[in-house]
């Protein structure tokens, strides 16, 4: 193991697209929703709208737009693709849980074991802009072993606002270096090395489906590059 | 099962005294140090006297103190306590450690098996006024299987302030009758029933030694009277 990691003693996780595949996961909930009600549409596209759609998450980092969690602003983006698909015949509860199957996301093959190894050596932390019930309601759908639930809703930030990470930092009691924050997105892990925390960029090339490369470069900056999470136990000594 | 019970979804647990024998783990971490450094004196007096000397826990409750996590208030009750026990030959990081004997209370004999059963049908969750880190430490320590861990510290008060419970709520994106706080302590279990959550009074009749009672009286308002954490979940139908 890089020396240079040694003060690592938390291991802090982005959760969409690094834990989580969300777009299939959704994609297959849209999927059969649209085969019970005899619904025909582009749930690919659907997803990935559903996923694109988060112009307010920037008017809340930009303060104008007052706090409002992942489940509120997955609602606003729902209502208006509802609208824009032209999908009718569907009742309130149904929106209402089908909002929800973001909490029902399915994790990559390697996530749960991986977690669980690298869980015997360290703390580890969710740090996502999901909120603390969704990745609550996750974790118990799909037996991902956190010792500790952080989430953007605590710091009242959106990632990549400096806040997120400094609240997670003061509430586990540790210095920066003492945190490896993990994640499959440049700008999050960027965002944590300006301000001191050790870096694992977690490679999904099927995080945006088979036709959208993710943003894997040849030179990037952080301690650790995996091909998954399994393998960054593995790195890591365990 | 009480039918007024099937509303619950989440349970919220108090952790010292409920969920882990703080006192004979600090007897234990004192008597192995004054072994250690052929110091002898009262150590069950240093551990109540430690545990009781909340007197700035209600400062803040008061707003008289600015917010400072129970690790604070803990070392602020230590160094009183050193001074007068006359303890002088301790060197700082001796103290720091010694301080943090309360990340590794030992859960009793029934709250890992209870835990882990009534894990399956709910979410289990602190709901301490310990601070998050010390909570964290502690289940990795004890191997409590918390689904997620709340603490006084996200609400900046102390139980039983009503902000604490609400904010847990609001994570929880739960109705206060989808919870059930469980205590051994009445006053936790007052403060969350005027609030409408369920409750559950865990008896721990060694939770102050074998000298002096718990709060247990004939009369008391609780959904749930238990002996232990493992009997709550046989209630539970668990």
């Amino acid at each position: 193991m890089n020396k240079n990691l040694s003060s690592v003693k938390a291991l802090t996780f982005d959760v969409f697209g690094t834990v989580v595949d969300w777009r299939s996961s959704i994609i297959k909930e849209l999927t059969a929703l649209g085969e019970s009600k005899q619904i025909s549409a582009d749930w690919e596209s659907f997803a990935d709208k559903w996923r694109g759609g988060y112009a307010p998450m920037d008017q809340v980092r930009k303060g104008k737009l007052p706090w409002k969690s992942i489940d509120e602003l997955h609602r606003m983006v729902l209502d208006q693709l509802l609208d824009e698909f032209q999908i009718k015949d569907i009742s309130e509860s149904e929106i209402a849980h089908l909002n929800k199957a973001w909490h029902r996301l399915a994790p990559w093959p390697d996530s749960v074991e991986g977690l669980s190894r690298l869980k015997e050596k360290y703390v580890i932390a969710t740090l996502s802009n999901g909120n603390i019930s969704l990745l609550v309601n996750m974790a118990k759908h799909s037996g991902l072993p956190w010792d500790v639930v952080l989430s953007s809703e605590l710091a009242k930030h959106y990632k990549t606002d400096k806040e997120v990470y400094l609240t997670a930092a003061s509430l586990l009691d540790l210095k920066p270096e003492e945190i490896m924050m993990c994640a499959a997105h440049q700008d999050d892990l960027l965002a944590a090395r300006a301000l001191g925390l050790k870096t694992a960029y977690i490679s999904r090339p099927l995080e945006f489906g088979p036709e959208r490369k993710n943003d894997a470069t040849d030179d990037m900056p952080f301690d650790i590059i995996a091909s998954d999470i399994a393998e960054l136990a593995q790195q890591l000594g365990i």
